[in-house]
């Protein structure tokens, strides 16, 4: 990490088992544990290290960190350079992601995300494309412990390591991870767009549906009018999809490298 | 039906067994269609019969009518007066609502939808409170299916039954109808502006990522001074849940009948 | 399928969307028709064609035919030599499989089985690995519908084509295989086992824990003494497993091919 | 506690939220360790506090207790007599249960169970009717623990507090309560004949398939012979559930009590 000059530590494992009997579950957390506490006092100071968490795949039968609360585990008993890695494909189905944001931003554990979406098994498809709102509720949670002055979360808040992890196989590769950018700006300002004290006070006064309301109402906002004047102010372009496929540098690398189309039919 | 002059009559059934081996799952299935095939030739000509699929519960082992194939195939049993209705808290985490519509839609048998919605079972809230896209993705395929003119899919979409199907425990009663109303107006206007031609020019040539962005574009407007407007050209109010509130009808009716707050903390 | 003396068309098809947007989902289904009623003339005389469904993947968004349903409606629309192929692990979670067997079976509509299993994902796991009750479960309609004589249940019954789709990554191949037959075996001598009229007179009289004790006791029978003597009479290795290690067959192919173990660490 | 001579002090909270935006999640989380921190100082020495989490409902959109890792986060700040209640219907689907059994033991805080079973939801059906395999490996877990003398796990194995958490509706009430119980013992005694040193030893040689298998085979023996001799070797009778049935109990208490017949048709 001093070499690279990283000052995060991200890590993902893919062990567990793929039959009922294959090893010893409670041997596998033991030597789990034995491992990380071997790597982590040779963390840089400063840094972190980040463990994910994975519900199911490449093990099949089980995964030795299925979930947050294995990793938040683990994380206690390492120290707090360790924080949890939030993967928004490695959950079961139906579970409150935005829930998980929260818990780990109040104890200062939420260390960072892969972005990406899926509707079943963890495809890694474009954040946002198959369930924004869903996104828009994560980044409610980060922007409402930033704001909030909350010790832990909100400086925890700010130290998000933001990551993409989406794989591109028919929709083009550089036009897409552009367009999950946008999706993710498009969550944050909407996020920032949620009149926290009324929220606060709905909330307190019990005010349900009224509350649900204002946050949703949030969301509803088209925030790409206000998007694209925030690039315009910095230099940047408008559009960046547009600006992206006007500057020929797609067909530039088509020709020069003599690959297929790789940004979804675009040139 | 001719007695309350109705012309639908929706059906769901509770029936189904706990436990593998209470009953011969098959000998069910019999006496199911046996059953339907006695009332269906009573329907008075010109109406319809709606059947309901139910993925679990009340039953527990299995549910007679559990998904969408085998409700399908019971209509084809019957005749051309029975359709499917979709509840849309009525399947298995993951599965695709909006293609089951489009291939119901494309063979005439869609119904009518119990509007809803859930995060993991069948719990009847709001609909569009929790994955507002997909409400937007189903009447992306009502609009699609009738601006087609295909048949019988633009008929089928013109005769639709749209009924809400919740049961509102903690934020009012009224209330969040107006919004469920709403809810789906906005999911409704959203998918008429999504332009068409392009779309299917886009999709014909394989632009995968532009056609997502397409149709996604027409879920990101704001909708709602376009709906304000069209209400104020109808003389209704610009804001339907404001003129209810202004209204004092609730505080009228609680004063009345002495009940407790019943639109969510408002009166 | 005249050349290789075949009378099993076996298809499944990848085909699917990975985004709303990216196609039509009616014109899809119609595509999809379309090519299947050019194909389904050809079929020889005798034989079958049998279609899988898939509940996910590899299509990310939607599968053109991601459920029995939709497999089913298009065999009725092809005709009766097309048939449903049901892989144990193409399914929703919480799915009842045995229920679509009986429904199948009832229907004439069973063609074969892809026999594996699976906790979460489509894993092609060991069959009877993860839910050897729920393998016994799909036994249990199979032997139902042949001995009880039922039009077109029985004959379906003795028509279906089972076969293995499973992936050996890290248990060897050959004895996984051979564990997965003797799967396959105990839980079809199981379901012989269960007694069919008594079970019938207790679901006939509501007995509900008394049906359902009848069918698990026949589940809790161990028949592998049963299945040991079957196999001495019929002159086979009353253990396969272990006639096989003993054989020397796999120490053998892996000093010819110079792979490394390739059954799970035995040789 | 002490008035009722309990030493175990068993919380399942219902709370949550039905809406986004409707409260403030990590408000609420903190609301709830103060909450029970108030509570904790006054548990009787020796006693036990045992906190049950729920995936979902009767909260919609949040729960506030979801999982086990939040119950476990808030058991390490409450103090060792804070322990997590496994239910196990409480969990999405997928969940790797006897895992989360191990992970418990491992850390000396499984507190003990709601046993029951489902299909989809949280129907608390008799224990081991949808899936008595997943009921043999969370008893592997318990008997590989207290078989071990590992610590802490083998003296928590020791300390589970295991409860039936069930709802008989339709096939009686206390010979399904029985029949749960049997259910139970079948599950242990096959964890008992697991032959652990064995497995251990294939486990640590990597021989996937035979570690399996032996563990399967475990689950494979029909063990109620012998726990028919238990029974008669501890002058109880050797099938509880028929020497209920004769003891006349249930038609007594129907005929003082006037009920419909309470235990599935027997009497």
């Amino acid at each position: 990490m001093d070499k690279v000059h990283s000052d995060l530590l991200s890590l993902w494992f893919a062990d567990g088992t793929n039959f009922a009997g294959q090893d010893n579950l409670r041997a596998r957390k033991t030597r789990f544990e034995e491992g990380l506490k071997q790597v982590y006092p040779h963390l840089p100071i400063g840094s972190r290290m980040l463990v994910e968490y994975k519900f199911f795949e490449p093990a099949f039968y089980s995964t030795d960190l299925p979930d947050w609360g294995t990793v938040y585990a683990l994380c206690l008993k390492l120290g707090e350079q360790a924080q949890v890695l939030v993967d928004l494909g490695h959950h079961a189905q139906g579970v409150n992601i935005e829930q998980i944001v929260a818990f780990l931003l109040d104890e200062g554990r939420l260390g960072g995300f892969h972005f990406n979406n899926r509707k079943y098994a963890d495809d890694d498809l474009l954040v946002g494309s198959v369930n924004p709102y869903e996104l828009f509720l994560i980044y409610n949670e980060l922007t409402g412990a930033a704001q909030s002055g909350d010790q832990p979360a909100a400086s925890t808040a700010d130290n998000v390591a933001y990551m993409l992890d989406q794989c591109h196989n028919i929709e083009g590769k550089i036009a897409p991870i552009i367009y999950s950018v946008l999706n993710c700006q498009e969550a944050y300002a909407k996020s920032l767009v949620a009149p926290r004290a009324q929220l606060a006070a709905c909330q307190a006064a019990g005010e349900v549906l009224e509350a649900h309301r204002l946050l949703t109402d949030a969301y509803r906002v088209d925030v790409r009018p206000l998007l694209a004047q925030v690039r315009i102010e910095m230099d940047r372009p408008a559009d960046p999809i547009a600006a992206y496929r006007a500057s020929g540098y797609e067909a530039r690398i088509q020709a020069e490298r003599g690959t297929a189309n790789a940004s979804g039919g675009y040139q």
